[in-house]
């Protein structure tokens, strides 16, 4: 049942970055043209069958061009509002890969807590958002490749600066405190990405759940379901593209991502998870130089720590708050 | 990929009940001797990480010998508590078949509502409920099979009556008001018992999804995936027992139980569900004569209508306490 | 082993169409507006290990805007070429669903007989084709449920049109002459949607194998395997919206398509097939009313008739240039 | 193909034993409670269509409470039983996990050779036997997690005694000569713990093939299919117990229990066993210090050597009584 | 689960049969050609760790050329042997598909009740015996489609033969007396194929087990595991063969045959088989005219009856004898 | 995902040969023999829809008694034949494992390109060519274990002779120029084998693709998927019987027949094959000393590098007759 290298070889497991020379400098330029692209934020109530919190459709547009994300969000009423000096601490939620923000109920157990929510969709993904964003060939069917043959189309520069936009959001909005970002997955992966790119924005923890997107090259090597498929697939009928892809993917790399974080991460892998390796997620916990949680469940795969895990996710925001 | 009959046959399907003839003296005998034992309930303070809602471990007598039932019980605090009538709507939640209550984080976004809920195991199943009811013979591994060469033997006699049972600690309970009971799966099969065999306590409404544990014939003939498959593999080994083992089952088969029940139904099914097949769930709805609403998620499978569900289930209990 | 009606009943098998009461002028709009859009066709030359066939690497502008289609188009050399009437007639290719017009060896066999070929991406999927198309909302990883809340939006309607601007490419060239179009599974469906929608375009045959996109209520209730499982997977998430997709699908099944086209066709069918059932199938060949011949492989699947049809092909071709 | 080590790493292959402090003193005092708690056999004779063997219908008290074990004991008739010394030689029989004792008719090959036969039921699993020990929580569906927070309460400490216990039996015979015991998968584990916990009980031979719960740790490690499963499932959704849970299997592994055995053992193990992996059979054999044989099947999984190694059998029950 | 017909229609199951027209003169040319050749078998003892039974290594000449049939000969010595009228009864097995004779050990339970016990080989099985007959062409890997075009050489023609031949063995014998035939699945078949055309060599009884080779044509529609699928491979690539494969096995089929036993027959189907489906069985049995017991086990697949039906032909050979 | 060594490893892996000390001698010996046996080949043209291509419908005497082998003979017609010196460079195809020589139109892109083109069945595989050789035992279903208790008997003697004889037939034709050998999987192994052991018929140049039968040692410990499971079926039931057979097999290893190639060779690999894994491939790769060239597709599985591969090939036969 192991899937991958032992428990003890994982504490240690620090492979060297692969960052490209022009990393910082790429996400610079990134973030900085991102920054300077007006949100145009529309939000208006929508109907739920709660006394307690009030929900709103939210559409703000993406980076770049002709894409609209939408997003659910979710405001305690009073007296079921937290408030702290004044603002209600915000959750900020990023889905897992082919899924969407789901519906308004999803987020209700953290509203009712007296949180805000913001749970936005990733694009071109199973949600009301689009992927509007020019491409210049074809890819397998799904995101993971497309526009892979540049860092600067590829769709993980689009969707990862929708997530931090969607922070430019909540940093909009009058009633907003500290800021707490999470997600499992797909949405581990962009939790990463957010905290790493997005560090003077008022975020105070991260909290990625079994992430995807990190340490791509052992996560090919040894993953046997989900998405990283779609790569496999892509290079049996571009088997020439391989290591230009590679750099391209160095870019979003999780693992990469990892030592810009600033706030305070807890962060799980099962280690029974084929879909994202344990060591993928060993990768970017060993790299982090901020504060840093880790729970691992030995025998768990990529539910993570399902129950036992969202109890660690309510203590851990209670002590960033506390 | 349809799975079963096509909607509009089964919107007519109404299949004659199996009803054996000492059914109704069967089951009044049962209720009564779960109603002369004691619940001999204890109720600790469990510690959470909420100051909305109190959670409570509690044990109780389940019926027949040796064997404490687990739930947890969670009560809002002030000012998080609904009130009707200076009682708090109460919802009693049964799990599916091999899960178990699981941790009391599970039902929160109910309890946050401002509901009270006991989610209590199913005995021998996966939560701290053992099934130390005292059997004659072996049985494939699970509980589809124990006891089931004689109805009073039968492991769903037992697993039925401690669902009752749950029912009587929170009547026991002075916060508690109107009861509502949910499930899914095996805990739709569970929901439907109660309420037919509860009638006199209290239950305003019953919220049974894609429900296990009834029309056991035709759920034999059609389904492909789940525990009904216990069935199948003791047949496998003991052929000559079939006829009386579906004797026994008539007795516990939800499409028998459902003419009894009298509180308001909330009922869901999925078309493509191979593990509850939808002709067993109409089955059901059509023997109801209670007042019914019936949710038909035409492309979902044994998941139900998830999310979509959820808000129903929210709405129903609105109205139900309108 | 039988996975839909037996042969005897699929002959006689001819359910009413679905065609809507605009589907006429739907067409009508979309096919002018297509017209009336430039192809700005790029052609040069690209470097192939034979002497006989010169291959070109063409772009055009896709239906709609930002989107270039790409395609291989090969042309034989003298002597290699034959003529009719001084003009060569001409292959036109689609490929199936999640695939790409793949490397230009793989139309070799037909150039080296002496045909043009033209063989075209389908935007959005594995080849050099992007989809940028402008849609409203998410979607199902894939191409299935793009844009499908509008017929005006839906993915197909773009991809279809790509199609037809193939044969519009092909009639821009000096050297080419009848026409016949080509292609299994989607590009089975994208033959009949181009053989019906470019009626007047100097198209002398088409030949759809195992074609996909066709009768898209009896597919969806009868097929076990493969890109239909989409549109079940989107219904999971939006079980409201079942109905309106399907009206959507209706203007582009082919079934509704099958009476406007007037060509001969050369239809393939197997009978084992769970991908694109065969009374799918027959439901468009007992739909045309042009000269048809329908090959039946009673015991294989998707893969078609294989070496056995393409034979049947190369008759099929000789005996319309005959 | 290779699932575990290779061959001349297993030959080798001796872990360190995980046997805790008080492993002697838990099982002295085991066998001396059950050594002390009468049988209350009933035999009764069953029809059987044979002329040369009598079959009785055997129940006697199991280990601990309420447990009545179930057996078949087959005596054959003169002249076709085998006499040793005045006494039959006597096989005990125990099955593999979730199986029965079966029919009288599994065991005729041996009965009719002229040994005495005994077989028994495991508790709680698919025979006439069922598992009425007393529990204090649940499980999952299955018999490998029952009671597993305390090694006293352990299924196996009951189910490992009934089988020391079906020795007590045959030894209560009068016509009972020297005993060997046989079973395979959990019946090789059987096996193996009554052979080191009856040492001197008259056992004269023991052949486990296959055996299941030996040496747990390297078992979950690299196992695929099977039982093992159901450990890892409960530490799914038990992810703290995981230690204490392996501190109670240490009690009852096949490694920990193989040094105390005296009496000659035949081993089988199949290099391609996904269920039971060879290298936790080499565990065992490699810390056997008796007089010891192995069969090493290179290319057979959890069936072991089928017929070759069922003549490996014959040969050495009659070589134990030569 | 149902996977045929309901029990209720299988118990008047009687398709036409589907004899040729010289399907009587076909056989009766095949076993006056078999009767015609001479056996040439050689017998020797071959050690086996047995006093009661002495084993032989017996190879006779198969039918037509080149090819030596393999089987094993038990005959239990004095005072073991069962007589009747001086004369042993004795057992041919015929195994089922792809396998073997096995080793003596596998009918030792027989010939230790004092049956003299013959299995063999099915000829280019998994066994001693090649399949050396001349072929005209090539084959799907297997035995099921070789020499398909012509009954005159198809394999069954052989192997059926070889089955007789068997027969003609024991009747050599000077110990022998009443035969009777045994054998499942494939091994079904063959012992309905010889009592079909051995009627006049001492054959007393038949016991056919869920036998393959039977009312082809219905089996083809509705198998789903097991080696009917080498006659779809087959027609996979030879499509147009179809038919003319289905007359050569009209010949072999157990269901044209099954009218021509005389005597009495024992048959079991399994109404979950989904590698011979119960209908295939029924067929056969409602088309016998013999003595006939049908014994059907109603939630076993092809595993049959299993230790059940073992003690059934336990009773029907001792009430054939008695 | 990885299935085998790193690349890294690969590149150095030449394990040693497993050559036996009369390894020449046996080849020597039936080359010889094969030498000395006469062809008669008959070949008549075959009706086929081109004006370009002739074809033949081939047969010659296979190796050995009884086997007339079958083949596609396609000559390009003038002007569509390229000549050299005079004759026509001519392709020898052998195919997959199971497969057969398909229909003539499997290789008209190469006879169209103006080679001659020479494609043979595989003797008792899925063409018209029976195995009539005569054997000693039966096997398992399919070809691998065919006679495999003595070199001198084992299938693959007589099929790698076929194929020599193959070269033999094109040999005998006035128009064939220099040859080429050709295939892919099976066709891969008996293309090295004939390069191998008719290194001084005429053949230029040798292009096995993602060979079988090669390095059979490493193979079996490593594939999972595939006809190298035969084997292991086989040793399952003969489990004394493995070291004898592997004996048998190294005369036919592709590794040890590797270094007597004198021919240029373009070999290709896929790093994800599980059917043929890569360090079998690699393992020849290393042994060859002739002028070589590899082509590794490091995410491709046993499909290999499919069109971009097809295109190394037409470059590497026009390098080798350039």
């Amino acid at each position: 049942m192991i899937v991958d290298k032992p428990l003890a070889e994982l504490e240690q497991y620090c492979p060297a970055l692969t960052t490209a020379s022009d990393f910082d400098a790429f996400w610079a330029t990134t973030v900085a043209e991102s920054d300077g692209q007006p949100l145009n934020a529309s939000v208006e109530e929508y109907p739920f069958p709660s006394d307690r919190v009030t929900v709103y459709r939210v559409r703000y547009d993406g980076f770049g061009q002709n894409t609209r994300v939408a997003g659910w969000y979710l405001v305690p009423r009073e007296p079921y509002r937290i408030e702290v000096d004044g603002a209600t601490p915000t959750l900020v939620h990023y889905h897992g890969y082919s899924d969407s923000k789901g519906l308004p109920i999803r987020q209700m157990s953290w509203a009712l807590q007296g949180y805000c929510v913001f749970a936005v969709d990733t694009r071109g993904q199973n949600g009301e958002t689009p992927d509007n964003n020019v491409y210049n060939s074809g890819s397998i069917l799904g995101c993971m490749t497309k526009g892979i043959l540049d860092p600067a189309t590829y769709y993980y520069r689009y969707a990862y600066m929708d997530c931090v936009r969607a922070v430019d959001f909540v940093r909009s909005r009058a009633e907003t405190g500290p800021i707490i970002l999470a997600g499992g997955s797909q949405g581990g992966g962009l939790t990463i990405a957010v905290a790493a790119l997005a560090t003077d924005k008022g975020i105070v923890g991260a909290m990625p759940d079994v992430p995807y997107l990190c340490h791509f090259r052992r996560a090919i090597e040894i993953f046997t379901d989900g998405p990283y498929r779609e790569l496999v697939d892509f290079w049996k009928k571009h088997p020439y593209d391989v290591e230009q892809n590679y750099h391209t993917l160095s870019y979003f790399d999780g693992m990469n991502l990892a030592p810009r974080i600033k706030c305070p991460v807890l962060l799980s892998v099962g280690l029974l998870d084929t879909i994202c390796p344990p060591s993928t997620g060993f990768a970017v916990y060993n790299h982090l130089s901020c504060p840093k949680t880790l729970k691992v469940y030995p025998y768990n795969g990529h539910e993570g720590g399902s129950e036992y895990h969202e109890i660690e996710k309510w203590n851990f925001v209670r002590s960033l708050l506390a």
